[in-house]
């Protein structure tokens, strides 16, 4: 996993070259750069070699799911989102760049992560990317990823219309397990795999299961451990799979997913290493 | 052109149904159909007809820049960015859905823009629509419309490095003229032009005149015939022709550049309407 991880970098920073007005290119760069754990471009990359494609081949995509998703975390830390100065231990963009640069970063991100697909893509044939493109835009936007942080934000202060727990279930689909459904769907797209039912419905076990962990992570996690203020779902009184089944079930439901992913995925070494992962931070 | 007009704001109705989250498609919508002269997509469309093609091929090509063009208003309008509480007469995207949903409908505009691209220009070779998406990667992102965004803001309160007049050229290139120059190469290439060069050049010296005409009208309109809030520049110290060459200056400049527009655009009959359209306005 780690020489994927290392192979994602070294392309990350080779498709962000710096050029002029630099401050741009350099706020873009500064989040996209974090160290973090890659799991999305991981995914899709190590999802294409399952499906006997070529990991090269994937690497644009890969590398635009992680700029997407650096995306999403520079305006989510906006004061205006969920105001937080620090992300993976380090300031956030616009603490580093001011407001205006950041939400200007966050735009040339969600406008330069399709380019490098359309740009690096040169092996695969125009239909193969417009069909990855498709994908993209489809669980990007507002159909996907935006969707779910918009009700993520208006469920907030238990200002929930609907049932709960629908909501919570829509949130976590679209905010969550939408870029990991559209890491793994391109990369077996890339490696030619028509079917892709199985491999979405493990992106929604494995993103619901990420989530949770993520709201049981804000309730028993530390800022050093975590990188980024802790405890803000309580205070935000934000709907969370903790807050609305407690910690215990949470735990449980947890436990119960990743093994459910774990038993799909006995070919993949990578899959039961980032599920091990999610266990080991949990403690479960 | 009012029929184009007409044609333009149908098929935006058409490409952005109002679906769950409704408050994210009402926000998108509400400053993408605000009313307006749709000038960038009326270009696509009619150079796209004066090249030999069919302008139905062109539309959702036209759409998505305006739906980009709406995109740059509403992040602009932002608290952290210009702060402007209207445009177009109206409230501002964020007066009326607040800063959070305003910053993630300007998110989701840009990936619904080239999405509309990709799924509704079935007329269109892969290769094509291929083509079409890497023009509005290159001019709608951080080599396009954001660098100038960037420097425009950078060069607020007189704080601008580097020569004025390459500053203000640059600012204006990017930040107006690239949206033409991606509506008129568009229209060229859907209709099968591979000779791009001379409506890029017509385009930028539209858009830098279009430009010129705002920081004017910036300086002598008022907020009933702007619908927005005027002499913002100056309270800015913001760098515009006005402000760099003075107001006499910018007319004769915009005097000039509008009739060599006139003289290379002899066939056609809206490109005149808008060249027109501009001198009514300025009073030229």
């Amino acid at each position: 996993m780690n020489n994927m991880i290392n192979l994602v970098n070294e392309n990350l920073e080779k498709y962000m070259e710096i050029v002029y007005p630099e401050d741009l290119f350099k706020s873009m760069r500064y989040t996209v750069l974090l160290p973090g754990k890659r799991l999305r471009p991981v995914m899709c990359l190590e999802t294409c070699r399952m499906k006997g494609g070529n990991i090269e081949d994937a690497m644009p995509t890969a590398c635009a799911i992680e700029m997407l998703h650096a995306q999403t975390l520079i305006h989510d830390d906006l004061p205006c989102m969920d105001n937080d100065d620090y992300r993976r231990g380090k300031l956030s963009n616009h603490k580093v760049f001011g407001e205006a640069v950041a939400v200007l970063a966050g735009d040339a991100l969600l406008t330069f992560a399709p380019q490098v697909i359309a740009k690096f893509s040169q092996n695969l044939s125009p239909q193969t990317v417009l069909r990855v493109l498709n994908e993209y835009f489809t669980y990007a936007g507002a159909y996907g990823v935006i969707a779910g942080q918009v009700i993520d934000i208006e469920s907030e202060k238990g200002n929930v219309s609907g049932d709960k727990k629908s909501v919570l279930e829509y949130i976590h689909t679209h905010k969550t397990a939408d870029l990991f459904k559209l890491s793994m769907r391109t990369g077996a797209i890339i490696a030619g795999e028509d079917d892709l039912e199985d491999v979405t419905q493990f992106a929604q076990t494995l993103g619901f299961a990420f989530q949770i962990a993520d709201d049981i992570l804000d309730e028993i996690s530390t800022f050093e451990e975590m990188g980024k203020t802790i405890g803000k779902d309580k205070t935000a009184e934000k709907l969370t799979y903790v807050s609305l089944y407690g910690l215990d079930n949470a735990k449980c439901k947890l436990a119960c997913l990743l093994d459910e992913c774990y038993d799909k995925i006995q070919e993949s070494r990578i899959f039961k290493e980032i599920i091990d992962g999610i266990k080991k931070r949990v403690g479960i």
